[in-house]
């Protein structure tokens, strides 16, 4: 019934699509089984902050660090990043750290240079469905993040992932953050089932961010340990030295020492 | 900012409410740290279904039993349970298996007989807003179980249960069944993080039903662990001896042999 | 495809059921093809207050009054309506004006004194699918007044009507009231396009409440022209005296003032 | 309350933005309190089957011919349009007509052609917070269409408009599509109050797109009809000579003679 077809689990076949990303300091397997943790602030906000982070974070035994370069904000009047400044720092973390790096790209003609910088492109919830964007990401030999959108159907989001399969790039990577309800406590309503579903529909890894997708810092561990629980691959969550500083998303951002305490949990889950 | 009094935890106390079942068989603690299992079929279709199931759910270790006298219905052209007939058929599953019994009840004017057949009583996700029927609930010495409304907010949902305690009933377990959302493939979306908000926001017992919650089988059992990761104090599950011959939501159904598995990953998990 | 059948134009008919409704001082039908036009306050607060507006809407040359007796609040602090006595001023305000009077019933129980006092008898939204009421709703020779559910999909609506017609009565007429949605900005999203499509599919009168929909007031009127734009045979609109003082719904009254320039354009439109 | 600045209207002004276009045959006012009509077939699928609708619409008094040229599409195996080859249809179709056309633009590196050949220039709801194509379209000297993201809050919706007006191109028209909700008997459910709530808080054009926003051809007239009447100041409907064989949502699409029907109604109302 699905318009899916390469994005779809083939019925005679129990292969996993794995994932592997290979750095001077690190190799990680995202789908094998284990839980991937991606980590970092929501912006690289400066060479400072960020290098910092990063190193604390390395010290936690993450997988891959995040930092947003191109920022998306609903208003043109918000921060929206430091651009390919933000970029720089972030190569500059990841020969650091020797940990993989992954940031968002919302424009085709930056595809280039965030491929160039980063381990891991991510493609963001409003973009779920720039199509453009998705058939550049299936010509980059990189993996690719795709968030899922904050009204799309599971249909949607898979077939918005066979953009980037048909388009040549078969490394493609899920994230669920949450879609867009009538409740106002949260920022978005996490579908776990739809965790469960995606890995019964198709073979790809999927990985689930419990920042965005309910906006407040005490949900964020119940939320990663129900979406390890409910079968996810891995897990992407906010931290930041300073969470009240933060210039964008820190009221969803934990602390160095709330992030140590959760994947500690997370671990002795597994 | 919530206008939720009875239902909200003092800000001086950590104690949670405790919520105590006792039959001839079992002394049931909802509330106290584990995970309190309610099962069986959506409805009572006959003397002898639901006997021979009540009895393999005790083998397996349930703790509560459920079905359905009074069904609500969309249409009313659709099996709508036995009424006072399956209230008695529940009250003969008690006495035969030792385990208390929970049934939902939709009209006021029969909570005397659901209260004198049932040990809790379930008030769904269609009567959440019933205030009449919340007032009501509120005068019994039952406890009760309160299903969140299919497009209620969470402030909703525990003024809801406010209505209940205010008239003088202090013991209600709520329960997330799932919210109505866009998304068609599954029947309802699980709101993961209200469960875990929820046990921020008040110091009652919160318990999933991952079987409404999705309406697909194979979903049961993810959701089920990601409640009980999240922090929920129970489940509540519908297993049917042949789900494909069930007079009602045969589709999310477990076999007993698929309850049995789901049983034990969840005992392995706590 | 749709499981309704009782609320289904048959297809060999372009009969439209035509309600009518006459008291000693008027004679509505609802459904001929003119906008009839129910109006008054949310509540009946105090005999002064409603039997004052009351003559006011007659002046204004309303087709029926409303006022809440019994109210359906989420909240258990919140005014609930005068009950019995605001039942009796509403005959009272009948009495005097010689027009028809509709009010909300919540409780099968309440369900007499309200057919006893009132023409027209209303089922809210929180009780849709109250399908006890429903079905006692059945039983009463009077019509009824069905809002549409705040998540019901309008074929849950049209069975919830068949509950009321398989039980007895075909006297019903469907009320559009807003449907929840993640607009922050507005009460509820009303559903225009469900407007017209629940005339294409049953043979009921439809009318639109433009204040429960938007609770808003500036888009009341708006609201209102759209509706009967698109086919709706009446509408239901809350004006109050001094919309500041309102005990409930002030924000989406309308003034007298507001009220008559809004029906005057509705008439030129008719 | 609301971040919006530049869409807002100032306290002290009624001024409504107006936005003229003018060609060869015909000037056009969009928000002068006329109903612009713009209509057209979803997709340029031929030059045969444009040109011919082109003539037939400019007989039925069209204002603005619509048709795509580059079409998101969620599966990567439908239609996606003709491209530039389309582009240069509508140039011949406008040399032909006289009228101006508008088209859709997807990716910011077509931005240029679609400015080149196009009078007005659309983004679709895919890509309401597409911010890169937002901000090149502030820089081009045509003025756009934005239409409403499908899960877009008003304010959102304000801020995506504001992009483009903080980037030089205060031209905008906005246009209602209808929000994504949990109703499956609609593509999508239109808000009626967001029409004119977005007058109240904008100077801004705002039209509605009925095809789009209800997925059935029956809907279509009803909802034109209701837009206007709410305040819209004009409608953007999908017109093909054969909507059964029509390369994408023909099941929405209006026969010329419906749409002739319904542009006497609408013109009879204003």
């Amino acid at each position: 019934m699905l318009a899916c077809k390469l994005a779809s689990r083939s019925p005679d076949s129990n292969n996993n699509t794995i994932i592997k990303i290979k750095t001077a300091g690190k190799e990680i397997s995202i789908g094998d089984g284990n839980c991937t943790i991606i980590a970092g602030p929501c912006s690289v906000e400066s060479r400072e902050q960020y290098l910092e982070i990063a190193l604390i974070l390395k010290e936690m035994g993450v997988d891959i660090l995040r930092g947003g370069a191109f920022k998306p904000r609903s208003s043109p009047y918000s921060f929206a990043g430091l651009g390919t400044e933000g970029l720089k720092i972030l190569a500059e973390a990841r020969e650091l750290t020797g940990l993989p790096v992954v940031s968002e790209v919302m424009d085709p003609r930056d595809l280039d240079q965030v491929a160039a910088h980063c381990d891991l492109i991510q493609i963001g919830s409003r973009n779920m469905q720039n199509f453009s964007l998705l058939k550049e990401a299936g010509r980059v030999d990189k993996p690719v993040l795709l968030k899922r959108g904050l009204a799309a159907t599971i249909e949607e989001w898979l077939l918005a992932c066979e953009y980037i399969m048909d388009a040549g790039n078969e490394k493609v990577i899920l994230c669920e953050r949450g879609i867009r309800t009538f409740e106002p406590l949260t920022r978005n309503t996490v579908d776990i089932g739809a965790v469960a579903l995606v890995k019964e529909l198709s073979h790809l890894p999927v990985i689930v961010d419990p920042s965005h997708a309910t906006g407040r810092r005490s949900l964020v561990a119940p939320v990663a340990r129900a979406a390890m629980a409910a079968g996810a691959d891995g897990l992407m969550i906010e931290v930041h030295q300073h969470p009240e500083e933060a210039l964008s998303d820190g009221e969803q951002s934990l602390t160095p020492e709330q992030f140590a305490a959760l994947t500690e949990r997370i671990r002795a889950m597994a």
